[in-house]
């Protein structure tokens, strides 16, 4: 398994060292806040409470076992960018750093950071997205122009089949999935449960009007069929 | 169009005031950081610099009218609380708040906040996984058990059709779309694009040992396909 080391305990950098941690892997941390750093001491590998610029205290971690390093320090962009290039001087097989806007992307890239990362901005754009779409129950990119997107279904849609719909003809996306609410007895009672009736449905599938639909398809596209909606 | 209200000007209710904008709509802010007030004023509806936990200034602002808002602050739990349930009392048809752990959750659902997002975390979630995963180029959450996944082609798959690797049957997951890197030449000589071959292969489509395949199924599934490779 590889070794990790985290830099930056906001809430990205916790949850990131809880879900490696969790997944077996070796992981270090580092924050200059003492809070944070025993927040997180009993569960991770190792905790050190210091300074990521400072390049001496680096040395002394033996970063050259390390395989993958993860930047998280949001606000702050030259401490950032100043660890970011430290972990790689000193030998990170891998630097993975937090960006923050389009500029600071540019300079990671500039100075040779291996992976970037932007949780802000693209939470961002997804919750934007499905505001303006009130349709759209959720949106994930797959690629910049490609997205999967649950919709719920336009009442034109309802009773007809995928085939008659035609929506890869008409809208040029596809629809992977139908999940549909059903009502299950539980101890309390009748409970609504969603429930996955057909991945990859075929041509006489039948919608119905409570159903929620898995589309595929370019951004674009899908921006098309959810103005005609 | 909807009328927004954006509390916290960190990374995500920048982008998040930028992006409502683009789409067209009117958006409000509010932050007690003078600096990170005036870097948006000129590109929102209105921009306002104050403590958005002081229930009279809140007033002033006729927060009848405002069909969404959404309480972007990161770090300190207890003003986000205030301010959210400030909100809701004051009229904003729905309120949207950042919560960044399972507590901060519980307790936005308690006080009847309508939505809640967790962008440090989910973004934690896809990393540590495409981490652990190396095959795994990007996933993509549909649900809390589905993804699509972009995942590079495991070497016994080369040359063989998708009717023959049956990956349905054997793994649960659905080829929905084949990415192949293409060669094109440029005015500065050749340069490889990826482009989309394929959305929804057939059974007679032959993967080629440098595709990129785009998968949905369970993440279940999708941890067997990954550990399988």
């Amino acid at each position: 398994m590889d070794k990790y080391i985290i830099v930056g305990l906001g809430v990205f950098g916790r949850s990131l060292a809880k879900n490696l941690i969790q997944k077996g892997t070796e992981v270090i941390v580092i924050d200059k806040e003492m809070d944070l750093v025993e927040e997180v001491r009993d569960i991770v590998t190792y905790a050190v409470c210091m300074d990521s610029t400072d390049e001496k205290a680096l040395d002394a971690l033996g970063l050259r076992d390390v395989d993958v390093g993860i930047v998280c320090i949001g606000e702050d962009f030259e401490a950032n960018l100043l660890t970011s290039v430290l972990l790689k001087h000193k030998g990170v097989k891998k630097v993975i750093s937090r960006a923050s806007d389009p500029l600071h992307i540019k300079i990671f890239k500039a100075v040779g950071i291996h992976q970037i990362v932007t949780p802000g901005v693209e939470a961002a754009e997804k919750l934007a997205y499905s505001l303006v779409h009130k349709s759209l129950l959720d949106i994930s990119y797959i690629s910049e122009t490609t997205a999967a997107a649950k919709i719920s279904v336009p009442p034109s849609f309802a009773g007809k089949t995928l085939g008659k719909l035609n929506l890869r003809a008409r809208f040029g996306i596809n629809v992977v999935a139908i999940h549909r609410m059903i009502e299950t007895v539980g101890k309390d009672g009748p409970v609504l449960q969603e429930k996955v009736i057909s991945n990859i449905p075929g041509a006489d599938t039948v919608i119905d009007a409570s159903d929620i639909l898995v589309v595929i398809g370019e951004t674009d596209n899908l921006d098309k069929v959810m103005k005609s909606l």
